[in-house]
Protein backbone atom coordinates (compact mmCIF):
# COMPACT_ATOMS: atom_id res chain seq x y z
CA UNK A 1 0.00 0.00 0.00
CA UNK A 2 1.70 2.91 -1.10
CA UNK A 3 0.93 6.16 0.65
CA UNK A 4 3.48 8.51 -1.35
CA UNK A 5 2.76 9.87 -5.32
CA UNK A 6 4.62 8.39 -8.13
CA UNK A 7 7.03 10.58 -10.08
CA UNK A 8 6.62 9.90 -13.47
CA UNK A 9 8.72 11.71 -16.32
CA UNK A 10 7.56 11.42 -19.58
CA UNK A 11 10.04 10.97 -22.36
CA UNK A 12 13.15 12.42 -20.04
CA UNK A 13 16.14 12.88 -22.27
CA UNK A 14 19.43 12.95 -20.55
CA UNK A 15 20.66 10.96 -17.95
CA UNK A 16 21.61 13.20 -16.10
CA UNK A 17 18.80 14.77 -14.70
CA UNK A 18 17.09 11.58 -14.20
CA UNK A 19 19.84 11.30 -11.80
CA UNK A 20 19.22 14.65 -10.15
CA UNK A 21 15.11 14.04 -10.51
CA UNK A 22 16.42 10.79 -8.06
CA UNK A 23 18.14 13.26 -5.91
CA UNK A 24 15.38 15.74 -5.50
CA UNK A 25 12.88 12.59 -4.77
CA UNK A 26 15.05 11.62 -1.75
CA UNK A 27 15.57 14.84 -0.71
CA UNK A 28 12.00 14.98 0.09
CA UNK A 29 11.23 11.13 1.05
CA UNK A 30 9.80 10.16 -2.50
CA UNK A 31 10.78 6.65 -4.11
CA UNK A 32 9.15 5.35 -6.63
CA UNK A 33 10.26 6.86 -10.22
CA UNK A 34 8.44 5.73 -13.54
CA UNK A 35 10.08 6.28 -17.00
CA UNK A 36 8.17 6.79 -20.12
CA UNK A 37 10.13 6.05 -23.22
CA UNK A 38 13.13 7.86 -21.63
CA UNK A 39 15.64 8.34 -24.93
CA UNK A 40 18.29 6.69 -24.05
CA UNK A 41 17.47 3.76 -22.25
CA UNK A 42 17.70 2.52 -18.50
CA UNK A 43 19.63 4.87 -16.34
CA UNK A 44 23.33 4.75 -16.58
CA UNK A 45 26.35 5.34 -14.34
CA UNK A 46 25.67 9.25 -15.46
CA UNK A 47 22.44 9.22 -13.65
CA UNK A 48 23.94 7.46 -10.78
CA UNK A 49 26.17 9.89 -10.68
CA UNK A 50 24.42 13.01 -10.51
CA UNK A 51 21.72 10.87 -8.12
CA UNK A 52 24.37 11.53 -5.09
CA UNK A 53 23.57 8.26 -3.66
CA UNK A 54 19.86 7.76 -3.82
CA UNK A 55 20.77 4.87 -6.10
CA UNK A 56 17.86 2.34 -4.88
CA UNK A 57 15.66 4.78 -6.53
CA UNK A 58 17.10 4.60 -9.88
CA UNK A 59 17.46 0.97 -9.18
CA UNK A 60 13.70 0.61 -8.54
CA UNK A 61 12.86 3.04 -11.33
CA UNK A 62 10.84 1.12 -14.09
CA UNK A 63 10.32 1.64 -17.64
CA UNK A 64 7.20 2.11 -19.73
CA UNK A 65 6.21 2.25 -23.10
CA UNK A 66 3.57 4.61 -23.37
CA UNK A 67 1.76 6.80 -20.80
CA UNK A 68 -0.97 4.50 -20.48
CA UNK A 69 0.78 1.83 -18.78
CA UNK A 70 2.41 3.86 -16.52
CA UNK A 71 -0.82 5.25 -14.70
CA UNK A 72 -2.85 2.61 -15.50
CA UNK A 73 -2.83 1.63 -11.27
CA UNK A 74 -2.88 5.07 -10.60
CA UNK A 75 -6.41 6.93 -9.08
CA UNK A 76 -5.20 10.68 -9.47
CA UNK A 77 -2.46 11.81 -12.00
CA UNK A 78 -1.42 15.54 -11.48
CA UNK A 79 1.19 17.21 -14.56
CA UNK A 80 3.23 19.87 -14.48
CA UNK A 81 3.09 22.53 -17.05
CA UNK A 82 4.17 26.20 -17.59
CA UNK A 83 2.03 26.57 -20.87
CA UNK A 84 -1.54 27.32 -20.39
CA UNK A 85 -3.16 24.73 -22.31
CA UNK A 86 -7.16 25.04 -23.74
CA UNK A 87 -7.97 21.95 -21.74
CA UNK A 88 -10.58 23.00 -19.37
CA UNK A 89 -8.78 21.42 -16.43
CA UNK A 90 -8.38 22.95 -12.94
CA UNK A 91 -5.06 24.57 -12.64
CA UNK A 92 -3.56 24.78 -9.37
CA UNK A 93 -0.28 25.66 -8.13
CA UNK A 94 1.95 23.59 -6.55
CA UNK A 95 0.82 23.59 -2.84
CA UNK A 96 -2.68 23.40 -3.58
CA UNK A 97 -2.01 20.47 -5.77
CA UNK A 98 -0.29 18.76 -3.51
CA UNK A 99 -2.59 19.21 -0.89
CA UNK A 100 -5.37 17.86 -3.01
CA UNK A 101 -3.36 14.55 -3.53
CA UNK A 102 -2.29 14.42 -0.11
CA UNK A 103 -6.46 14.34 0.72
CA UNK A 104 -7.10 11.37 -1.96
CA UNK A 105 -3.95 9.68 -0.81
CA UNK A 106 -4.95 9.24 2.83
CA UNK A 107 -8.42 8.04 1.04
CA UNK A 108 -6.33 5.34 -0.10
CA UNK A 109 -5.85 6.37 -3.83
CA UNK A 110 -2.96 6.03 -5.47
CA UNK A 111 -1.36 9.11 -6.76
CA UNK A 112 1.26 10.20 -9.48
CA UNK A 113 2.81 13.64 -10.36
CA UNK A 114 3.31 13.64 -14.44
CA UNK A 115 6.65 15.58 -15.87
CA UNK A 116 7.70 16.09 -19.40
CA UNK A 117 10.76 16.31 -20.65
CA UNK A 118 13.25 18.77 -21.20
CA UNK A 119 13.05 20.33 -24.75
CA UNK A 120 9.25 20.15 -25.07
CA UNK A 121 7.34 19.20 -21.52
CA UNK A 122 4.50 17.84 -21.78
CA UNK A 123 2.31 16.96 -24.91
CA UNK A 124 -1.09 17.35 -25.00
CA UNK A 125 -1.59 13.13 -25.33
CA UNK A 126 0.06 13.32 -21.96
CA UNK A 127 -2.03 16.13 -20.85
CA UNK A 128 -5.59 14.71 -21.66
CA UNK A 129 -4.86 12.23 -18.78
CA UNK A 130 -4.32 14.50 -15.52
CA UNK A 131 -6.62 15.67 -13.45
CA UNK A 132 -5.39 18.20 -12.51
CA UNK A 133 -2.51 20.74 -14.43
CA UNK A 134 -0.42 22.01 -11.71
CA UNK A 135 1.52 26.07 -12.61
CA UNK A 136 4.41 26.15 -10.13
CA UNK A 137 4.46 29.58 -9.08
CA UNK A 138 7.40 31.27 -11.22
CA UNK A 139 8.36 34.67 -11.81
CA UNK A 140 6.64 35.01 -15.56
CA UNK A 141 9.82 36.69 -17.11
CA UNK A 142 11.79 33.62 -16.20
CA UNK A 143 10.01 30.62 -16.01
CA UNK A 144 12.00 28.27 -17.18
CA UNK A 145 12.56 25.59 -14.55
CA UNK A 146 14.55 22.10 -15.16
CA UNK A 147 13.26 18.96 -15.19
CA UNK A 148 15.18 18.25 -11.75
CA UNK A 149 14.00 21.86 -10.21
CA UNK A 150 10.67 20.86 -10.85
CA UNK A 151 10.41 17.83 -9.14
CA UNK A 152 11.95 19.12 -6.25
CA UNK A 153 9.74 22.29 -5.94
CA UNK A 154 6.66 19.13 -5.85
CA UNK A 155 8.49 17.23 -3.94
CA UNK A 156 9.51 19.75 -0.89
CA UNK A 157 5.52 20.92 -1.13
CA UNK A 158 4.74 17.21 -0.61
CA UNK A 159 7.12 16.75 2.01
CA UNK A 160 5.74 20.38 3.81
CA UNK A 161 2.42 19.07 3.64
CA UNK A 162 3.25 15.30 5.10
CA UNK A 163 5.09 16.79 7.81
CA UNK A 164 2.19 19.06 9.01
CA UNK A 165 -0.03 17.79 11.63
CA UNK A 166 -2.44 16.33 9.25
CA UNK A 167 -4.04 13.44 11.12
CA UNK A 168 -4.03 10.79 8.83
CA UNK A 169 -6.59 7.98 7.63
CA UNK A 170 -5.00 5.14 9.16
CA UNK A 171 -8.31 2.48 8.79
CA UNK A 172 -7.26 1.23 5.51
CA UNK A 173 -9.38 -1.73 5.97
CA UNK A 174 -12.66 0.79 5.76
CA UNK A 175 -12.12 1.94 2.42
CA UNK A 176 -14.97 1.10 0.15
CA UNK A 177 -13.00 0.96 -3.43
CA UNK A 178 -15.83 1.36 -5.06
CA UNK A 179 -16.21 4.54 -4.44
CA UNK A 180 -12.03 5.87 -4.97
CA UNK A 181 -11.79 7.72 -7.95
CA UNK A 182 -11.64 4.83 -11.11
CA UNK A 183 -8.13 3.07 -11.61
CA UNK A 184 -7.06 4.80 -14.81
CA UNK A 185 -7.37 1.66 -16.43
CA UNK A 186 -11.08 1.79 -15.79
CA UNK A 187 -10.95 4.86 -17.30
CA UNK A 188 -8.79 3.61 -20.48
CA UNK A 189 -11.27 1.30 -21.24
CA UNK A 190 -14.13 3.56 -20.33
CA UNK A 191 -12.51 5.92 -23.12
CA UNK A 192 -11.91 3.03 -25.81
CA UNK A 193 -15.81 1.98 -25.30
CA UNK A 194 -17.10 5.66 -25.66
CA UNK A 195 -14.71 5.95 -28.89
CA UNK A 196 -15.40 2.42 -30.33
CA UNK A 197 -19.43 3.12 -30.13
CA UNK A 198 -19.28 6.67 -31.54
CA UNK A 199 -17.04 5.60 -34.73
CA UNK A 200 -19.54 2.89 -35.14
CA UNK A 201 -22.42 5.46 -35.52
CA UNK A 202 -20.36 8.21 -37.20
CA UNK A 203 -20.03 10.60 -34.78
CA UNK A 204 -16.41 11.49 -35.62
CA UNK A 205 -17.26 13.82 -38.37
CA UNK A 206 -15.26 15.22 -40.16
CA UNK A 207 -12.92 13.11 -39.29
CA UNK A 208 -9.91 15.67 -39.38
CA UNK A 209 -11.98 16.69 -36.05
CA UNK A 210 -11.41 12.95 -34.54
CA UNK A 211 -9.04 13.57 -32.36
CA UNK A 212 -9.74 16.92 -30.87
CA UNK A 213 -13.10 15.33 -30.63
CA UNK A 214 -11.82 12.79 -28.47
CA UNK A 215 -9.87 14.78 -26.21
CA UNK A 216 -12.46 17.05 -25.28
CA UNK A 217 -14.57 13.95 -24.17
CA UNK A 218 -11.81 12.34 -22.32
CA UNK A 219 -11.55 16.19 -20.75
CA UNK A 220 -14.34 16.07 -19.91
CA UNK A 221 -14.84 12.57 -17.86
CA UNK A 222 -11.54 12.53 -16.14
CA UNK A 223 -12.36 16.20 -15.24
CA UNK A 224 -15.75 14.34 -13.83
CA UNK A 225 -13.21 12.23 -11.60
CA UNK A 226 -15.78 8.46 -11.51
CA UNK A 227 -15.85 6.48 -9.07
CA UNK A 228 -15.37 3.03 -10.20
CA UNK A 229 -18.90 2.22 -9.53
CA UNK A 230 -19.97 5.51 -11.73
CA UNK A 231 -17.53 4.12 -14.26
CA UNK A 232 -19.37 0.95 -14.11
CA UNK A 233 -22.71 3.12 -14.60
CA UNK A 234 -21.41 5.03 -17.23
CA UNK A 235 -20.79 2.10 -19.91
CA UNK A 236 -23.75 0.98 -18.75
CA UNK A 237 -25.57 4.09 -20.26
CA UNK A 238 -23.39 3.70 -23.39
CA UNK A 239 -24.24 0.02 -23.80
CA UNK A 240 -28.14 0.98 -23.50
CA UNK A 241 -27.86 4.12 -25.73
CA UNK A 242 -25.95 1.83 -28.47
CA UNK A 243 -28.40 -0.60 -28.64
CA UNK A 244 -29.76 -1.23 -32.42
CA UNK A 245 -33.46 -1.72 -30.79
CA UNK A 246 -35.51 -0.91 -27.89
CA UNK A 247 -36.55 -4.41 -26.44
CA UNK B 1 14.53 51.41 -1.92
CA UNK B 2 14.87 47.52 -2.34
CA UNK B 3 11.56 45.79 -1.54
CA UNK B 4 12.92 42.37 -1.77
CA UNK B 5 15.59 40.02 -0.49
CA UNK B 6 19.50 40.34 -0.70
CA UNK B 7 20.90 36.74 -1.49
CA UNK B 8 24.10 36.61 -0.27
CA UNK B 9 26.23 33.32 -0.92
CA UNK B 10 29.40 33.30 1.83
CA UNK B 11 32.42 31.30 0.53
CA UNK B 12 30.59 29.89 -2.55
CA UNK B 13 33.55 27.90 -4.17
CA UNK B 14 32.56 26.35 -7.85
CA UNK B 15 31.39 29.36 -10.25
CA UNK B 16 28.68 26.81 -11.81
CA UNK B 17 27.01 27.19 -8.25
CA UNK B 18 26.81 31.25 -8.97
CA UNK B 19 25.20 30.82 -11.99
CA UNK B 20 22.76 28.35 -10.88
CA UNK B 21 21.91 30.48 -8.05
CA UNK B 22 21.71 33.75 -10.62
CA UNK B 23 19.21 31.54 -12.80
CA UNK B 24 17.17 30.43 -9.30
CA UNK B 25 17.08 33.64 -8.20
CA UNK B 26 15.82 34.80 -11.94
CA UNK B 27 13.18 32.19 -11.54
CA UNK B 28 11.49 33.80 -8.55
CA UNK B 29 12.01 37.71 -9.35
CA UNK B 30 15.62 38.09 -7.60
CA UNK B 31 18.08 40.38 -8.64
CA UNK B 32 20.83 41.41 -5.64
CA UNK B 33 23.63 39.03 -4.96
CA UNK B 34 26.01 39.47 -2.91
CA UNK B 35 29.18 37.10 -2.78
CA UNK B 36 31.54 37.01 0.34
CA UNK B 37 35.09 35.93 -0.65
CA UNK B 38 34.43 34.02 -3.31
CA UNK B 39 36.92 31.28 -3.71
CA UNK B 40 37.58 31.86 -7.33
CA UNK B 41 37.04 35.73 -7.61
CA UNK B 42 34.63 37.76 -9.73
CA UNK B 43 31.74 35.27 -11.77
CA UNK B 44 33.55 33.66 -14.86
CA UNK B 45 32.02 32.09 -18.47
CA UNK B 46 31.12 28.94 -16.26
CA UNK B 47 29.01 31.39 -13.92
CA UNK B 48 27.24 32.78 -17.17
CA UNK B 49 26.78 29.52 -18.71
CA UNK B 50 25.06 28.34 -16.11
CA UNK B 51 22.89 31.23 -15.28
CA UNK B 52 20.92 30.73 -18.59
CA UNK B 53 20.21 34.10 -19.43
CA UNK B 54 19.97 35.65 -15.88
CA UNK B 55 23.42 37.35 -16.73
CA UNK B 56 22.36 40.86 -15.41
CA UNK B 57 22.16 39.49 -12.02
CA UNK B 58 25.60 38.30 -12.21
CA UNK B 59 27.06 41.56 -13.85
CA UNK B 60 25.35 43.28 -10.63
CA UNK B 61 26.94 41.18 -7.91
CA UNK B 62 29.07 42.54 -5.54
CA UNK B 63 32.15 41.24 -3.90
CA UNK B 64 32.74 41.57 -0.66
CA UNK B 65 35.47 40.36 2.05
CA UNK B 66 33.49 39.81 4.90
CA UNK B 67 30.10 39.26 6.40
CA UNK B 68 30.63 42.75 8.28
CA UNK B 69 30.76 44.46 4.95
CA UNK B 70 28.25 41.84 2.55
CA UNK B 71 25.14 42.83 5.75
CA UNK B 72 26.16 46.51 6.98
CA UNK B 73 23.09 47.98 5.38
CA UNK B 74 20.39 44.89 6.12
CA UNK B 75 18.14 45.40 9.12
CA UNK B 76 17.41 41.52 8.93
CA UNK B 77 19.37 38.51 8.60
CA UNK B 78 18.44 35.39 7.81
CA UNK B 79 20.22 32.04 7.72
CA UNK B 80 19.80 28.69 6.16
CA UNK B 81 21.48 26.03 7.68
CA UNK B 82 20.82 22.27 7.88
CA UNK B 83 22.19 21.25 11.29
CA UNK B 84 20.88 21.96 14.58
CA UNK B 85 23.06 25.00 16.52
CA UNK B 86 23.76 25.40 19.39
CA UNK B 87 23.47 29.36 19.40
CA UNK B 88 19.39 29.96 20.71
CA UNK B 89 18.48 32.01 18.10
CA UNK B 90 14.54 31.17 16.81
CA UNK B 91 14.82 28.88 14.19
CA UNK B 92 12.40 28.48 11.36
CA UNK B 93 11.14 26.57 8.09
CA UNK B 94 11.51 28.09 4.85
CA UNK B 95 8.08 29.46 4.75
CA UNK B 96 7.63 31.30 8.16
CA UNK B 97 11.21 32.31 8.08
CA UNK B 98 10.54 34.29 4.17
CA UNK B 99 6.64 35.35 5.68
CA UNK B 100 8.97 37.28 8.08
CA UNK B 101 11.18 39.08 6.31
CA UNK B 102 8.07 40.22 3.88
CA UNK B 103 6.38 41.77 7.20
CA UNK B 104 9.44 43.28 7.78
CA UNK B 105 10.21 44.62 3.86
CA UNK B 106 6.92 45.72 4.19
CA UNK B 107 7.70 48.23 7.46
CA UNK B 108 10.56 49.26 5.44
CA UNK B 109 13.54 47.03 6.15
CA UNK B 110 16.55 45.75 4.44
CA UNK B 111 16.28 42.09 4.37
CA UNK B 112 19.48 39.52 3.89
CA UNK B 113 19.28 35.55 3.08
CA UNK B 114 22.41 34.33 3.78
CA UNK B 115 23.54 30.60 2.20
CA UNK B 116 26.79 29.35 2.91
CA UNK B 117 29.61 27.75 0.83
CA UNK B 118 28.84 24.07 -0.59
CA UNK B 119 31.87 22.49 1.03
CA UNK B 120 30.79 23.49 4.88
CA UNK B 121 28.26 25.50 4.72
CA UNK B 122 27.96 28.44 6.90
CA UNK B 123 30.29 28.54 10.17
CA UNK B 124 29.54 30.20 13.73
CA UNK B 125 31.57 32.92 12.31
CA UNK B 126 28.43 33.68 9.78
CA UNK B 127 25.54 32.56 11.61
CA UNK B 128 26.41 34.26 14.59
CA UNK B 129 25.09 38.10 12.28
CA UNK B 130 21.52 36.04 11.18
CA UNK B 131 18.68 37.11 13.13
CA UNK B 132 16.86 33.82 12.26
CA UNK B 133 17.96 30.22 11.11
CA UNK B 134 16.08 28.86 8.41
CA UNK B 135 15.65 24.88 8.27
CA UNK B 136 14.34 23.93 5.23
CA UNK B 137 12.02 20.94 4.91
CA UNK B 138 13.99 18.27 4.15
CA UNK B 139 14.00 14.52 4.51
CA UNK B 140 16.14 14.16 7.12
CA UNK B 141 17.73 10.63 6.00
CA UNK B 142 18.94 12.45 2.64
CA UNK B 143 19.00 16.39 3.79
CA UNK B 144 22.12 17.64 1.38
CA UNK B 145 20.40 20.25 -0.62
CA UNK B 146 23.12 22.09 -2.78
CA UNK B 147 23.50 25.63 -3.08
CA UNK B 148 21.17 26.39 -6.18
CA UNK B 149 18.84 23.97 -4.52
CA UNK B 150 18.31 25.68 -1.66
CA UNK B 151 18.50 29.61 -3.54
CA UNK B 152 15.87 28.24 -5.36
CA UNK B 153 13.54 26.64 -2.61
CA UNK B 154 14.04 29.63 -0.46
CA UNK B 155 13.00 32.00 -3.90
CA UNK B 156 10.58 30.05 -4.64
CA UNK B 157 9.10 30.81 -1.01
CA UNK B 158 9.57 34.64 -1.37
CA UNK B 159 7.71 34.38 -4.88
CA UNK B 160 4.29 32.29 -3.26
CA UNK B 161 4.31 34.94 -0.19
CA UNK B 162 4.39 38.06 -2.54
CA UNK B 163 2.49 36.45 -5.15
CA UNK B 164 -0.24 35.76 -2.70
CA UNK B 165 -2.86 38.62 -3.53
CA UNK B 166 -1.93 39.08 -7.25
CA UNK B 167 -4.98 41.06 -9.02
CA UNK B 168 -6.61 38.08 -11.05
CA UNK B 169 -7.64 38.68 -14.69
CA UNK B 170 -10.58 41.43 -14.98
CA UNK B 171 -10.53 41.67 -19.23
CA UNK B 172 -14.73 40.96 -18.97
CA UNK B 173 -14.32 41.48 -23.21
CA UNK B 174 -11.52 38.84 -23.28
CA UNK B 175 -14.03 35.79 -21.91
CA UNK B 176 -14.91 33.13 -24.82
CA UNK B 177 -18.48 32.78 -23.67
CA UNK B 178 -18.50 29.20 -24.72
CA UNK B 179 -15.96 28.02 -22.48
CA UNK B 180 -17.95 29.34 -19.34
CA UNK B 181 -19.58 26.88 -17.28
CA UNK B 182 -22.49 25.97 -19.45
CA UNK B 183 -26.15 27.36 -17.79
CA UNK B 184 -28.15 25.18 -15.49
CA UNK B 185 -30.92 25.59 -17.99
CA UNK B 186 -28.45 24.19 -20.27
CA UNK B 187 -27.85 21.30 -18.03
CA UNK B 188 -31.09 20.82 -17.35
CA UNK B 189 -32.26 20.14 -20.78
CA UNK B 190 -28.89 17.85 -21.46
CA UNK B 191 -29.93 15.91 -18.26
CA UNK B 192 -33.44 15.35 -19.29
CA UNK B 193 -32.03 14.52 -23.00
CA UNK B 194 -29.88 11.83 -21.35
CA UNK B 195 -32.77 10.73 -19.15
CA UNK B 196 -35.51 10.41 -21.98
CA UNK B 197 -33.24 8.22 -24.21
CA UNK B 198 -32.13 6.32 -21.36
CA UNK B 199 -35.56 5.54 -20.90
CA UNK B 200 -36.46 4.08 -24.32
CA UNK B 201 -33.56 1.77 -24.27
CA UNK B 202 -34.95 0.33 -20.64
CA UNK B 203 -31.80 1.29 -18.94
CA UNK B 204 -33.28 2.26 -15.85
CA UNK B 205 -34.03 -1.50 -14.46
CA UNK B 206 -35.39 -1.98 -11.82
CA UNK B 207 -37.68 0.69 -12.33
CA UNK B 208 -37.17 1.70 -8.13
CA UNK B 209 -33.72 2.39 -8.71
CA UNK B 210 -34.41 4.75 -11.09
CA UNK B 211 -34.39 7.77 -8.88
CA UNK B 212 -30.77 7.12 -7.66
CA UNK B 213 -29.45 6.31 -10.72
CA UNK B 214 -30.65 9.51 -12.73
CA UNK B 215 -28.67 11.11 -9.50
CA UNK B 216 -25.85 9.39 -9.71
CA UNK B 217 -25.72 10.60 -13.37
CA UNK B 218 -26.36 14.17 -12.73
CA UNK B 219 -23.95 14.44 -9.93
CA UNK B 220 -21.35 13.30 -12.16
CA UNK B 221 -21.71 15.64 -15.27
CA UNK B 222 -22.31 18.48 -12.98
CA UNK B 223 -18.93 17.58 -11.14
CA UNK B 224 -17.49 17.73 -14.62
CA UNK B 225 -17.85 21.43 -15.09
CA UNK B 226 -18.67 21.41 -18.27
CA UNK B 227 -18.61 24.57 -20.56
CA UNK B 228 -21.57 25.48 -22.73
CA UNK B 229 -19.94 23.83 -26.00
CA UNK B 230 -18.70 20.88 -23.91
CA UNK B 231 -22.59 20.17 -23.35
CA UNK B 232 -22.94 20.67 -26.80
CA UNK B 233 -20.95 18.17 -27.60
CA UNK B 234 -22.02 15.51 -25.45
CA UNK B 235 -25.93 16.08 -26.59
CA UNK B 236 -23.84 15.28 -29.55
CA UNK B 237 -22.86 11.90 -28.34
CA UNK B 238 -26.51 10.82 -27.14
CA UNK B 239 -27.96 11.95 -29.92
CA UNK B 240 -25.69 9.68 -32.00
CA UNK B 241 -25.21 6.73 -29.74
CA UNK B 242 -29.22 6.48 -29.59
CA UNK B 243 -29.75 5.88 -33.57
CA UNK B 244 -31.35 3.03 -33.81
CA UNK B 245 -29.04 2.66 -37.21
CA UNK B 246 -25.58 2.64 -38.33
CA UNK B 247 -26.05 5.02 -41.67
Amino acid sequence: MTNKPVIILSKPQMHENIGATARAMANFGLDSLRLINPRDGVPSEKAYSMASGADSILDNAVIYADIHHAISDLNIVIATTARHRDMNKPVMNAECSVRYICDKINDGAKCGILFGGERAGLDNDDIVHADILVNIDVNPQFSSLNLAQSVLLMGYEWFKSVSSDVPKNDKISDIDFSQLPASKQDLHYFHEHLETELTRKNFFYPPEKKQSMVQTLQNLFIRAGMNTQEVRTMRGVIKALSKSHTE
